[in-house]
């Protein structure tokens, strides 16, 4: 009998279709007693949906509940109760996985998790398939190309920002839009760059809808959208 | 007898390790008949390599062979070559999968390939985890969190427009190192950023290097190199 600590492994199940999920995430997934997942105050898990087929009927679960909203940060509270449950495990000898929707470390709520537990226990990262990179591909054109500058903008960060932060780079991804998407509207009419804008919303999943940012109405996305934008709208050609 | 024209598939491998290949792109690659692949002018391609345990030794292969320089934008000649070849395996009504290291619309060469045939052709891009996702992983620390910005620079552009790029962003991916690993480390130093600043050779490959770049000498780095900065540099504690 061994007391060997378990080891946390944070695991990126890719951006919503199951077969998007990678060898090292299924043999993770495969391997490990215990898999804790986020989810909403009610309601399934989006990771853990997607990990689904994989799991075994045996494992012990662990629930991480929080509100899912894209501008609040999520209650401190949370995750402390969450990495207790998840380090009992540990200290039991048990290795957890904990499912990230994507990528772990790309925006992602594991880093909550990371920062608490990193000090005490072996954490091991296996890298997803992002939704940017899903996004692209939904979208049937290059992310960015050759010496293409790209920047991430969150959408919840102040109109001016935004407005700057566009302007000298060739190639954006504007996540976390909910309520904010009027005010990317606005930051792209500013730049004229609405023609050179792409928006998505559930990218390869059964519902994945993909419409130039022109046909796009109202004030407000769902979770799971993102705009991209490439200021050579054809820079494949 | 059907004549049926085949489809194009651009199929990301992921950056090394032959476990952070997806579940769908396995199954494309094993589906289709023909299997093209990027690689220098000699030598084994990085992208078959990882994808080989996968590969029956059956497919018809088509080599896309170019200079493998991180400056220089590859020769039109061959890809105009490719695919004419790949558009002849398609016109047979055979299903060609393109191996493409990492993700096929992340600064990858697939998208010239999709310039000359998306007008002809129909093409499925299959995404794949992306070297900035393995890097963090290998680093152990997230990319960027919260509203972070977070820009992916291209290490051949000038010193200034490195520099006035970095900013204003909290998070940064410098890519495409060669010859321009100097340049950079004067950039990060004249933000004072070299002590925020994490340099990785070969990401989940067997001989990863992660190192602080105030560890890192020389003027030059391996074409399979990244620094990752991020102003925070503690952001998930």
């Amino acid at each position: 009998m061994t007391n060997k600590t378990g080891k946390l492994i944070g695991v990126g199940v890719g951006p919503g279709d199951p077969d998007l999920i990678t060898l090292k995430a299924l043999k993770a997934i495969q391997a490990a007693p215990v898999i804790a997942w986020p989810a909403g105050l009610e309601g399934p898990s989006l990771a853990r949906t997607i990990a689904a087929p994989h799991i075994n009927e045996d494992k012990i679960e662990i629930a991480i509940r929080m509100p899912m909203v894209a501008e609040r940060f999520p209650a401190a509270q949370v995750y402390d109760e969450a990495a207790l449950k998840i380090g009992a495990q540990l200290n039991a000898g048990n290795d957890v996985v904990v499912l990230c929707e994507g990528d772990p470390f790309f925006y992602g709520s594991f880093m909550y998790l990371y920062g608490r537990m990193v000090n005490d226990f072996s954490i091991e990262v296996i890298p997803g398939v992002s939704s940017i990179m899903a996004t692209a591909a939904a979208v049937g054109a290059p992310l960015a190309s050759r010496n293409d500058i790209m920047t991430v903008l969150p959408a919840p960060l102040d109109e001016e920002t935004l407005f700057l932060r566009l302007r000298n780079v060739e190639a954006a991804a504007i996540i976390k839009l909910g309520k904010n998407l009027g005010k990317v509207r606005n930051v792209l009419e500013r730049h004229d760059l609405i023609n050179c804008a792409r928006y998505i919303e559930h990218a390869t999943m059964d519902n994945q809808s993909v419409k130039p940012m022109c046909d796009v109405i109202g004030e407000t996305a769902p979770y799971f959208s993102m705009i991209l934008v490439h200021k050579r709208i054809d820079a494949w050609k």
